[in-house]
């Protein structure tokens, strides 16, 4: 049976990437590329770089393809159980195993591939749910996430001693800052959830913010929720035009009570 | 100022180090290594391993001291919420503090240190927490957590399409599963609260269980908690009475209702 990896690269840092996503890397016959448009030129050059010091120019091919466009509107300020938004994932998603099932048909019987995923395969990427049902030998290779990108960067712990961490999404959280943790990770977040919710709310929360967290445009912003939102939405807004994107993630901490 | 770098160093497979780690531990005049006790011989041994991979012997000091012995009955069988508890592991990570400012004191004024740290040192592992306030300069370098190894070995995705994702701890899994999330990621359990947990709140609810998760010893078990559950506590119990000790993770995923 074919063997194909799935590789986390990290969030930024050509260096988050580990020995062993090295190996893969070193090891394949053929690299996956899904070309997702030119407003990610900065990821694409990432990519690039990580496979030009891992490997050498000929001993490998490169097979790409359009990502296909997704309904990006179907559901949109919805809190992310809508039947709507998941009927629009979904279709997206059937449209993207058949294009990875065609990608894995150009291997030869016993060739290898590699698919390189941002961050962490195990989080927030559906590369693996995409190639489940494929008739091919899967090695997931995890990788270094921007949520540990940006703990790093903060110099954060995720957690307080003995308590949970929740990893969430921006629509999630707009619903509202979840009372029964106290330590909120907010990812794909196409705004800034955070900034919008109740002031009273939002009281005795801090945030720690990063955007293009490990790369060359790294910004990092923290403080108090309500001391830091405005400036915070402020920098992410002319990044996002400077660049053509951003990526971004955070932590809301909620304060412990004076008591 | 003194830089001290604090590197994670994965869970179990050397070769989940990451390039960055790499450099970090090429880098520093020397290594602070906490003695943990015979038990977890395994561990010092792939330390050992690493640091021998990237070192040549001789170029680089160990600086080696005893772990405070940690009060671990306070407040056990509790969830975690508990004072008693909470001040168990605040004393104990005092007289850690004093530890480690001892050892960061036997640098000399240009060199640089590290603390190789299990895992990511972003998630329940309290050496940033520890180097707080003292007078040197700290790098975080993450690491591949025993939860993404874990995920990887499983193949998983550890969120489902837009939902949240909990990372909690066996004392506080022992107090029921959720009721709002259904992916729930248990670190740190001294047992195995997942099993003991209420038939009718497990009914509906897979598990996908790690031992030793990357190393040559990693076991796994996965399916309905119900129907492995004392699979699982038997193969623990047996693991941890031939080597002495054990470190597991897991996922509990509520199956969606029939609908």
């Amino acid at each position: 049976m074919r063997t194909v990896y799935v590789i986390g690269i990290g969030s930024g840092d050509p260096d988050h990437l580990t020995l062993s996503a090295v190996k893969a890397l070193q090891a394949v016959d053929a690299v996956f590329v899904i070309d997702k448009g030119e407003a990610k030129e900065d990821l694409v050059a990432l990519r690039t770089e990580i496979l030009h010091r891992h490997r050498e120019p000929g001993t490998y091919r490169v097979v790409e393809a359009a990502d296909p466009v997704r309904d990006r509107a179907a559901g949109a300020g919805e809190n992310g159980r809508s039947a709507t938004y998941a009927a629009a994932v979904v279709e997206w998603q059937d449209q993207r195993g058949a294009l990875y099932a065609s990608m894995i048909d150009s291997l030869g019987p016993d060739e290898t591939g590699a698919f390189l995923v941002w961050g962490d395969p195990a989080l927030y990427d559906g590369t693996l749910r995409l190639l489940e049902g494929l008739d091919v030998h899967v090695v997931s290779v995890p990788g270094i996430s921007s949520v540990q990108a940006l703990a790093a960067a903060h110099r954060l712990i995720l957690n307080r001693v003995g308590r949970p961490v929740l990893i969430t999404t921006g629509r999630r959280l707009a619903a509202g800052m979840p009372a029964d943790v106290d330590d909120v990770v907010v990812m794909l977040d196409g705004g800034t959830a955070f900034a919008s919710l109740p002031d009273e709310e939002m009281a005795d929360v801090d945030v720690y913010w990063g955007a293009y967290v490990g790369g060359p445009d790294e910004i990092l912003a923290a403080g108090p929720v309500l001391e830091v939102r405005d400036e915070i939405v402020r920098r992410r807004a002319e990044a996002r035009a400077r660049k053509g994107w951003i990526m971004d993630t955070y932590l809301l901490r909620r304060r412990p009570a004076d008591r």
